[in-house]
């Protein structure tokens, strides 16, 4: 049975990543989305906010999980028993990150493999980063994020400003 | 007739965004240089100073004028009946960033167009942060930022030394 | 009146261009297809039939004309009185080399400008050469190439199967 | 079952090649090396001889087979029922080039997925035509090419000298 | 008598850069690596503290040393009557970065040469910023930090964390 | 005494080419410029006819000289006892490539170093292949090309029209 974990900080969630998410459901027997904690800058949503994000939007996915980790990714695998990782490219700046950091991960262990799938053409422009910014002027992104990451979001907002 | 916004932080002007008024303002019947207000991060001059530095710079531009706006500019040009973005591209990596920008606000709207002018070879290595670094430490860069924005550097510099 | 040229070699042209000629051709008041006899490398098709693909499929548009040139960009401009250049942009590849072509014709003539526009999403991994192969394989293409075009291509290959 | 195809020219096939070859076939199940006979420009080898040179090397790995095709990547993976291709990344210039032709495979059927693996760092320099001309210039390159490669190289540049 | 110059953060020092300058000794007469302020942003180790960690590290290299310094490049250098400045290339994105650098330090004096060498591909994908997140989690990454480097790294962390 | 070499096609010389060779010849104490005969492709000029336009354009550069070359870069640095290689840098597209190449050469023979140079924003975007073009169309480059080179070219284009 292969394995594979698709880590990242998903803060928030996309329809991008969940597209990637359902393909590369389809090409390994399990896959583990893994929200790292990121503990060096503070993000929109918890890690636990952003699993929950997530969770909602995949119960229909069988072979898919989501967990939080706060480790290496390469001691996540050994602990798992997998060696898969799977990355999402955009375009060449994401190419050129995601390189350095698989190589990275290779150099750790020999054994473990990056895999990189493409986000289609629709979804290539888009990123939580930008969509936090469209969603704060009210713009419409509710092509390119879930309902209910549109709606936390806007509650967060709110709060912010009250 | 045909408006153009060129929007921008703009913190501070330099000769190389100048040029790109000056070049657009010959194809566009109207140019509205549109200072963004930033709420995320604090910048060397307030909306309002970057504002009246590159008004002192545009005097003899009959059909440019400079706005400060904090809304989606897409929302923006709905209010003026405009639907052309002109942005300035230095090299690759301002291609890739500007790129998801625009195939966002053509995602928003698809009537908007973002038309790229490239910077001249001489205005190519300069940016507004890489100029900033330079004049904090004594640099001469006059072939790329106007005299008035010089002055008010040096003036903010001198005081936060103080 | 603004008259822009978009010129190119269009061997055969693509959907990709047709989306490009009629948004280009809302933002200036006259758009001239320029086809490029291109001297050194023999194409699939003539210039003139390259010409005749490209006027069936812009009949509707009333400010756009094709013409056949084989002379040097800024001294057709030059000979229509005209000074902007557009041409499309699809991702790194394009910028760089389209980078270089520009500053060189803004060095023959500061006035001429290049003005570029991004490629849509969903015409941003095609090119007249890839799909050129694809039909030659057989494969569907009726998304990224006019009926004209398809009917054409498939007529070039037979002869030179026979 | 899960089966990957990994196509290419393979003029020659290199250790970079093959070190992909190994790792791709310890993630999927079955993978089938499809040699394109490249139809539009001739290489140093034929298809046969390409298939030849990569048998000798992939004798131990007894889930992966060599295969010459002449057909669409698409109407292959169709007719042996299978929809992932892999394909190896060096840098930049190659995901540039290898996202426009997934795209396309994605676009003539949605269910093809492409699966980037990268070279590792000591073959990222190296290509078939790199190798092909030091090889022509007698440099060594043993770490580079598999032995039986070397030898048939030597013999081609041998007899077009006499 | 050829002096060089290697400025940069190095917080802290890696084995890719103590590679370069060992290379880079080897190519002038004398080599100095400059340790900048950098009064911008906190890093880990103090300017003094990196200057330390490097020197511990060319102990045999007798043409190469270490300094501190808090100014414009161009004016350091005028003040040693050098010229030369040396900088390491990984990828793309370095270039990028360092190619407009160093156009400017060319524009503030035409004298002034910059000198680019590539890193070995088996420190092209590490940094100090990867490095420091890597031993933050207790990887292992002595092929790529000198011990001194990683022994003071690790009683920072324990510091921070009690 | 150090040494390096300046290889390159040199088909023709651009005064992009001699700005780099004026400035490399102030950084090494001897420097020889190595036109490579290129078996693969027919330029435009012979490797003589090369190494002549380069030879009458650097007479009082005192520690340049010129020679032609038909062997693995590596074997003429042996040969001559040096083991320094300079090239110049345009852009992205030009690190890619030179990259490999220098990798490949340093896999060859560890001592070797490539050292890379900026070309200067006025010949950024010039290359011999661009220059050809502009001057069979009877474009003005006397900025990008030394007057012997002009000339000549008009006599090879007027030969080849009669």
């Amino acid at each position: 049975m292969k394995t594979a974990i698709f880590p990242g900080s998903f803060d928030p969630i996309t329809n991008g990543h969940l597209d990637l998410i359902k393909r590369a459901s389809k090409i390994f027997d399990q896959l583990i989305v893994v929200v790292g904690e990121n503990t060096h800058k503070s993000g929109m949503f918890t890690a636990n906010e952003r699993k929950q994000l997530i969770q909602d939007n995949i119960k229909n996915l069988s072979n898919v999980k989501v967990t939080v980790e706060n480790e290496l990714t390469v001691d996540f695998l050994h602990r798992i028993h997998a060696n898969i990782i799977v990355r999402g490219l955009r375009n060449n700046n994401d190419f050129q990150y995601e390189k350095d950091i698989a190589q990275m991960n290779s150099a750790l262990d020999h054994k473990i493999e990056t895999i990189f799938m493409l986000a289609r053409p629709q979804f290539e422009f888009i990123s939580s980063s930008l969509l936090k910014e469209i969603v704060f002027f009210n713009g419409d992104v509710h092509k390119y994020l879930p309902q209910n990451v549109i709606s936390k979001m806007k509650q967060k907002y709110k709060r912010s400003n009250e």
